[in-house]
């Protein structure tokens, strides 16, 4: 960590700031420059109150030269995360295509697409139960109801079940039905409910948070790993900014970003990022050839009736055909699928 | 609503849209232009299922005439909503001025700030016992013994509490301490805790999310309300843009602009937003000139010693100066602190 | 067209605003909501002053049905732009692969470079004479004497050349020189200097400024083709978002998007987007796979050296391995290269 | 500046590249961390090129510690700067009221505008010559002609003049007439045009680029001011965000920041960050209230019929209204008007 004094502190000042620094176990390099005096720390700054230097007054900034997180730093573990679910793996040689319905409407409904998605490649099921919806006159889910379905549907497929979580106090339940939980966007920082899902031991699908930076995300990762879970896939399905023709804007940059910054898996959302069927396909393919180790993808078979994110669910059909792309750039990047 | 359907759209496609509209229960008048043809639905478009008719194949696009809330809407509520605290209203001709630490950190601290604050003419104390932080490493907040502690300086104060709750299972218990229930930025669209303090009698202080559009914020707003609690105040607290100077951008425009929509009052925080304490008195000053409601501001005898949030806070004697020039701007709006 | 009048506006307001519109010679249908009534116009609204409508005072929001650009607008011309430079094309089977450094340095320098690319598999060569940069203490191109030499590693391998111009003063004699004539990001909107590329006869390339709107970018290709210059490429280089770690975000979401609205050929720029070089083999890979029509990378055998954009240039020997990856995943996209 | 190595770096490596450094005319300071060895650089550093550093490929990030921008800078003049024009002052204890039409539409308009904004209190007029649209169909400005008027203008209210420069050539010929050269937002980076300005005599009113940082407008001052011409004043017209509701985002923290970092005067336009009229009165109030130096503001008599934006320019019996609540602002910043 780096501090740098303003311009016009005084020296008794930079001593005494020197001092603190010191009482808190860091070795302390003090560097004058033309205008500003800079304080360099050594030892382990992340767990240091970096706001409590800020705030004092001689102080102009303070400036990180570590990354703030540990436990998911490919600094500290230089090898990929491999991570099991069942007979599978995520992160490994072969990629995890998790497809399904964003929500689970009926029995009928989800296993007709369970068993079309499986047929066409997909490995994990993915269904809601209990649905975030910006509108509160919006269907909200079918919940327990929707999990024992999603249940049902794995006996028939073999399907691992991916499903969302959305309250600390769920947790246990949905645990009972699922392979891997899912964190929404929109609660990647609910951080009651990441340390909770870092107590149980099922695999979690962490969504990056639409206005969350790359560090972020690792942070919240950090949350859920520092409760003894180390089980995190991480996720990127598009960040809000000022252009509106596609709902957010999917960042694949950020995927080879996470692979060297952590050794977590990383998988891509193509479908939410979008929010229209026809950008589904050719982002996948991008997903992939940018180094993703899966894909999340919404199917369903009736999208102009669909409960939910209709527009940019695929009909089973264009699914099918997106397995065959994708297996040709899976090879070109040593996977399979 | 209008719907945009493709420019190459058969006739029979536009017939069979048209009749299950009407079969919706709208009235649909049917517009021919040069390339596209554009259903107009009269009728209450609020609970539409607005994704289900963009994923028919022929339509190219749906826009929205009506706003998507109705409670909030001053449309149907021409007159401003005042909301009664204890003795005091929120919405008003009195700004609200919420001042206090970001986190309980000791009796002591907390007493100590709520009587310099009060002093200075802040009519509610804030202070944190539950807090969201970005990193696991960081202080959680003093949880319930927190809450005793906001009670007690209200009983030595006589201000009112606002305090932040985090999660639904605690929302029975805060509200046996507190007189405002806040909902932070990063819960705003934590739909299942909109819908519990919706079920409380408290008021709700709703943080604006980082990258909430106000419209965003109102449906929001609109989850709380149709539980039936209608006591809600907005807070605008700054979005995250491409400037990182700021830690957030203030977005003032968003007061007169949510004034305008909605009837619901509208309060800013200036500390969250900057990032810096230098900023807040300008910040406090432009939110009061520009038509709010009310602040809430961050106040820290010992910044460098603060448990959280140092770097902006305030120490009591700025907010003392402060406070004599918001009651100059506020004259100037007519309004009393 | 859709006007959507005030909830309050009165039948007089409506009427006159109605008969102003067919003094404008447009059809127009009236449809009567709930809260607001509608006006639906039938007719090309391309060259409509929107703003005069808004500006009407009874009148709450205008939406647009059509696009508001024509010749770049591929409802008008379904079939994909093919342009021609010398014996090469862009946008048709073969991906355009334009590479070299950023900033002409000098004659060693850039032969170098050219016949590495050349052999790598390059087909036409970039380099700046004329350099924009933020800061007036950094080297701002060699003017002249690079275009000189630009030509000179023409006749040597053959590549033709694509080179910035940045002000209408410099169009002619760059264009004795250049093949392809590129405008910067931060010239998208210079409208002066579009009308003036509009004029001449070369190839134009224009960049998506970094925080223009994929329509915007579009009507800025109106603006050189309604000069009567048809022969654009679109370039994506990377928008400004609140994400740090690259430099700007490559939205590769705007590639299928261009071309489904447009006909126009369409390359990305992952050098300027990201950075850093180690980003650029993967999100070069993951613009074939989502459908660009070519690349524009920045190649300097001497990073370090180089006197700009050093860290986002690759080194001979990466480029040419990602020519070998970009081989692949040109075949799956029925590509060459 | 303090350099970053990354973790892996050789000792071989930090002493080359402090080496390298010390060539360069810097101390260089060693500090080794835990995982990163860092080096402090003292010295001048404005005019280092920092991405010759981070291309060194033993090099994980570089950090600046110094502003680099220097006319412009408050550590180097620490007093405001006040520009004079005419018999006016910017940057002093008067507020800068620049109103007028957005374009000059014809010597009747114009004139008609001028005495009405001059009667209100304004001290400049405002108009436009040449206009930047970003439609081609769009009415593109009076050219010359325009600047005749303005000129007339003038003689008959007194009212210095300011008007836009839209490229290079244009400069010579608009300073003839003009007393305060604009630059807009979309030119903010076309450097040749800050060069050309830089070497004129005018003042210079530089708008902030809608996707510029606090940062980037301070260095695009700079150019202006190292050509010799450091009569700049700043001006904030709002930036890109994802919120649609307004056309931009107004970023008022951007007057106390740039106040602080830098000595130039500080006006705010609310009309273009808006783009609805009724939003230009309470945030030219703010903008007072947060310390702005002036006001650039947006006035037709007949908006419905305004050639450009229509919208948002306030009817001269609003800007009457507007000026009056700015009087009482201005006195509680003890400012005059």
């Amino acid at each position: 960590m780096v501090i740098v004094m303003k311009a016009n502190a005084k020296e008794n000042q930079i001593l005494a700031m020197k001092k603190k620094l010191e009482e808190l176990g860091f070795m302390v390099h003090v560097s004058k420059g033309e205008s500003h005096c800079v304080l360099g720390l050594v030892g382990d700054t992340t767990t240091i109150n970096e706001s409590q230097i800020e705030a004092v007054e001689c102080v102009d900034k303070v400036m990180r030269v570590q990354a703030p997180y540990k436990r998911g730093n490919r600094l500290f573990h230089p090898d990929d995360s491999i991570i099991k679910v069942d007979e599978l793996t995520i992160g490994g040689k072969e990629l995890a295509i998790i497809a399904g319905p964003c929500a689970v409407e009926s029995e009928e409904q989800l296993i007709h697409i369970a068993k079309d998605v499986k047929r066409a490649g997909a490995n994990f099921l993915r269904g809601g139960a209990y649905k975030p919806r910006t509108s509160p006159y919006s269907f909200q889910g079918m919940e327990e109801e929707g999990l024992k379905i999603l249940l049902e549907a794995k006996k028939i497929t073999g399907l691992p079940i991916v499903t969302e979580v959305m309250s600390v106090e769920l947790v246990d339940k949905i645990s009972q039905y699922a392979d891997v939980l899912q964190i929404g966007a929109r609660n990647m920082q609910n951080f009651d409910l990441l340390k909770e899902v870092g107590r149980c031991n099922k695999t979690i699908l962490l969504k990056r948070g639409m206005s969350a930076t790359i560090e972020e995300l690792l942070m919240s990762a950090e949350y859920i790993m520092s409760e003894g879970n180390e089980k995190v896939v991480l996720c990127e399905r598009g960040i809000r900014t000022f252009e509106t023709f596609t709902r957010n804007t999917l960042d694949l940059s950020a995927i080879p970003v996470l692979k060297k910054l952590s050794h977590l898996p990383v998988i891509v959302d193509p479908s939410h990022a979008a929010g229209k069927w026809w950008l589904v396909e050719p982002l996948a393919k991008a997903a992939i050839a940018v180094g993703a180790d899966g894909l999340e993808i919404e199917v369903h078979y009736d999208p102009a009736n669909a409960l939910s994110d209709g527009p940019q669910s695929l009909k089973p059909e264009k699914f099918e055909a997106l397995m065959d792309s994708i297996r040709v750039i899976a090879k070109t990047q040593n996977k399979i699928v």
